[in-house]
């Protein structure tokens, strides 16, 4: 077995490989819905299974150093909040193969309008994915904490898709098929930034200690310190 | 500190009070947009902290137990499943609480229909992680499998009040603000089935070593092997 320091490496870059698929997963997936691309989603569907072999993959190797290693004190945090950030990870996977599965549902017909809010909200969650990891990678708390503010964009715009929606659906009954289909992919973007908010609060316990689950009040402080660029 | 396997007995204990909570919130959630009753719904609402703060402790416990203890093989795989748990739980939590938000949002209005296939849907789904803490608990794979069938009758549930609240809509555009809410509430039951399915799954790694994530081939056989009562 290589040395403790090189697998803890190898751990983090493992996690670093599956979010760029996840990353790469959601822009893909909102891709296929725009452009009605379907090999952009079956791209997506495709991708999946590997998504889900590195999850256990990089389970196991976790574990596996909890066991042989018997790291204490700050490895262990990390150890223990790369299995977190891969339960996440793997989550998001699934969540971008729905949304392609969504916009091939959606492929044949013609959209009831030019889709902006989703997309924006589709960049939104990805940069958040990414700077969640990104804060992982350098121990950074002031970049995870700028990924619990943009979640608040996110809800925000995800509100008023919802409300769009329901306006087109009590207008035009025609079209309420296809609003929901894409009510499911606002609410699946919007769970992906949760998940990436999940990784972020995970790095503040990893890097400052401070457990920021649950905990509404340390986050409206976040929102008050500027973003961190 | 006490002994290391009372430490594991109390992990154990905790995680099935924490389920105890959980399942009366589901049932309380779904009694609360049955009935019309607010009272329920804002008892969810209040024990949702309750269960937060329930998550972290067991998180610290188990994180504790990995770096004092060092334990290995068995007694790892049973930390580690506990924490995967702890977390499926927690989410349960949130999603139960929703659903009793959404409760209060409806309790003005008259519902279009009387509810039948919701709280069909929701009885499966609390009886679902019934089991799988049993399982759990008792380390018993077939009552584990039982579990992950019942998943696909859950699902089948959700289309068909989908389609059913579809058609509401398409008919009656007065009806699109509540079938959208009653969507989510079926939605929310469906996720909180799937997170009891993680758990039976994390008990099929931890009885019989074998990783059934991401394995439908498995799972299909899960289906046609008779039920455990």
């Amino acid at each position: 077995m290589r040395h403790f320091e090189e697998q803890l490496d190898e751990l983090q870059h493992r996690l670093m490989q599956m979010s760029g698929l996840v990353e790469s997963a959601v822009y893909r997936s909102i891709l296929a819905l725009v452009e009605k691309d379907a090999d952009q989603a079956n791209q997506v569907l495709q991708k999946e299974s590997e998504i889900n072999r590195m999850e256990i993959d990089i389970d196991d190797l976790a574990v596996r150093l909890l066991a042989l290693d018997q790291p204490v004190a700050g490895d262990l945090r990390f150890i223990t909040a790369a299995i977190k950030i891969n339960g996440d990870l793997e989550r998001m996977g699934d969540l971008a193969a729905g949304i392609a599965e969504r916009s091939l549902g959606l492929m044949r017909e013609p959209l009831v309008k030019p889709l902006i809010d989703i997309p924006h909200m589709a960049n939104l969650a990805e940069s958040m994915v990414r700077k969640a990891l990104d804060s992982f990678v350098k121990r950074d708390s002031d970049l995870a904490r700028s990924v619990l503010v943009s979640d608040d964009a996110v809800d925000e715009l995800r509100d008023s898709i919802y409300n769009e929606l329901i306006d087109y659906m009590q207008k035009d009954p025609a079209t309420v098929r296809q609003s929901i289909s894409l009510m499911f992919v606002a609410r699946a973007l919007e769970r992906i930034a949760d998940h990436a908010t999940n990784i972020a609060e995970d790095v503040l316990f990893l890097v400052d200690g401070v457990d920021v689950r649950h905990h509404a009040e340390i986050r409206s402080d976040a929102e008050q310190k500027p973003l961190a660029s």
